[in-house]
């Protein structure tokens, strides 16, 4: 088994370890949070993590109503002329804790005496130093290059802050039953994954997703585009209609994210413009209505409160990711010319 | 000759009476920046308006050093819990004015007591009526289905704001200039657009930019993109060697935006993986060292300050859009199923 398909399959795992063994840090880390003079958060991030934070970004803005930000390192590393950050709380995210641009994010706001918070998977990293607080991924090991394990941790130590944020019981709840709802997603992924022969010679394909999940969407999209080596991107629905969708043409496989939730009709209203145009549709969905109207349906397992469900519906987009790779004959463990960290500023 | 021509031509007669007769305007609104409570901007808008907000992201984070944050729509139009605004002075950026995602933003901040600024070429707009206070765009009526002069002049309006907000002398003549510059820009890239043929079989294209440049390589792509219906996307340098560069094959064109200035080296990194990649190198600059490395020279007039320089960097973008849609047989002014005015929300 490849390592990617093994560490995959480490996630239900790896979750549950973080929801266990860092519920103080979540409580610590959340506290941050009610600092007075807060205003807003500001994330920094890249890759994977990036996906993560626009999870943050309507996971947080919605419920405790605080706007997210996400940093513009350029500012800091080639112009040298950082923000003042004046009622920031500032969240760096960072698998390898590596990256020199994340880093300095997070280095101008201690110095601008603001606080600051480290979601890392190694606490031992230059972010993990820098930042005020840390807040372990425990994802373990991840050695294949395609983040899996460390982003859906990444995304739990997120649904944490906002269940301590709250003081929510009910949220915790929900979180704590997440490591199996996910290990029911993986079962049901990888055993029903429909076939993908359909689109062995695709270029690429769009993703499109809102809201809570906006973030999966990108991640799918990263996913596929890393192993596979297809063209993907992702959008809004709304951002679509405002001119990218002239580029979608005959037989253009576009996948369509819509759990169950608030956003699922305005996912579904994207529908129509793509049948007219021909695409071919993939629903990622636990909604038999909007599957139905999908040549591909890449099922989602019922129960998930919409909140949580960015843990379980990025799942079917990692396993449909191996098997585009498989089927172009790329290596799932070592995607060409891509390293596992990667340092820019 | 099309209307978008024609358009993509008035554009410097549209700057100039931007910055003639909206200078009290401008004034007014910077005044705005100057109450006390501000601790970032919050700008709502789509599409091309999108492209102008990353700038406004760069350009005044940069000099003015306030952050800038974009709005999530779906917060106020779909889930019905906003973020809390405190802190925030919110801009929406709408050629339109009518889009009511964008509307929405606004009235919302409005109803915090947040102060609201528009950017928008219609003065007797939704966005318009809900604003503290307005910018017109004046760039004149605009009937081409893809933006041309209401982009410039956004970027225009933008760059007003940045010059009476540190009441800059120097700026305001450096924008005063900004008019014959781009006459001399357009001039250029219409008489001296290298032929295209090579690119006529592409099924799409990525553009690399960083900086106050960054919303200039998401405007070329989309400009591409709605024109000629190619895949195009923009990355900055960093966020496509954070995985998604795995998607460049042999002979995918890459065009990368690198005029004079500090963000200049940075993009220039791309250039060796992308070239051991195989890709076809199109570089829009001023600079011969980064023009000599492309297959295509997209020559940008020297002597333009780097702060102004997305006013002209757009321009051979725009222009080798119409060439691109005009060698692949399309209309230049009715993108296929593209309207004037997207409503969404």
């Amino acid at each position: 088994m490849s390592r990617l398909e093994t560490e995959l399959r480490e996630q239900p795992q790896a979750l549950a370890r973080l929801l266990e063994r860092q519920a103080d840090s979540a409580r610590t880390a959340a506290r941050l949070f009610q600092r007075r003079d807060i205003r807003y958060l500001l994330i920094a991030s890249r890759g994977s993590s990036s996906n993560v934070a626009r999870y943050a970004q309507y996971l947080l803005g919605r419920a405790h109503r605080v706007p997210v930000m996400f940093a513009t390192p350029s500012l800091y590393t080639i112009y040298g002329q950082p923000p003042r950050l004046a009622g920031a709380l500032v969240i760096g995210i960072s698998q390898s804790g590596a990256s020199p641009d994340v880093v300095a994010v997070l280095a101008e706001a201690r110095e601008q005496g603001r606080p600051t918070l480290a979601l890392t998977n190694d606490g031992e990293s230059p972010l993990a130093r820098t930042a005020e607080a840390v807040l372990p991924l425990e994802a373990g090991r991840e050695q294949a290059v395609a983040a899996t394990k460390t982003y859906v941790n990444s995304l739990g130590a997120v649904a944490m802050l906002f269940a301590e944020m709250g003081n929510d019981a009910t949220a915790r709840e929900e979180l704590a039953r997440m490591p199996e709802a996910l290990a029911a997603q993986i079962d049901l992924s990888v055993d029903e994954m429909p076939p993908l022969d359909a689109y062995r010679d695709a270029v690429g394909l769009t993703v499109v997703a809102r809201g809570v999940n906006y973030g999966t969407g990108f991640e799918i999209a990263l996913k596929i585009r890393e192993l596979s080596g297809l063209v993907t991107e992702a959008y809004s629905p709304a951002d679509l209609m405002h001119g990218p969708i002239a580029a979608i043409q005959p037989g253009w496989p576009v996948v369509v994210v819509a759990p169950s939730g608030p956003a699922r009709p305005s996912v579904e209203e994207i529908v129509p413009p793509l049948r007219a145009r021909g695409a071919r549709l993939v629903a990622v969905s636990d909604v038999r209505a909007v599957l139905r109207r999908a040549q591909t349906k890449l099922v989602l397992a019922p129960g998930v409160p919409e909140w949580l469900s960015p843990l379980t519906a990025v799942v079917p987009g990692q396993v449909a990711a191996m098997g585009l790779t498989r089927l172009r004959g790329l290596d799932l463990d070592s995607p060409v010319g891509l390293r596992k960290v990667t340092l820019t500023r």
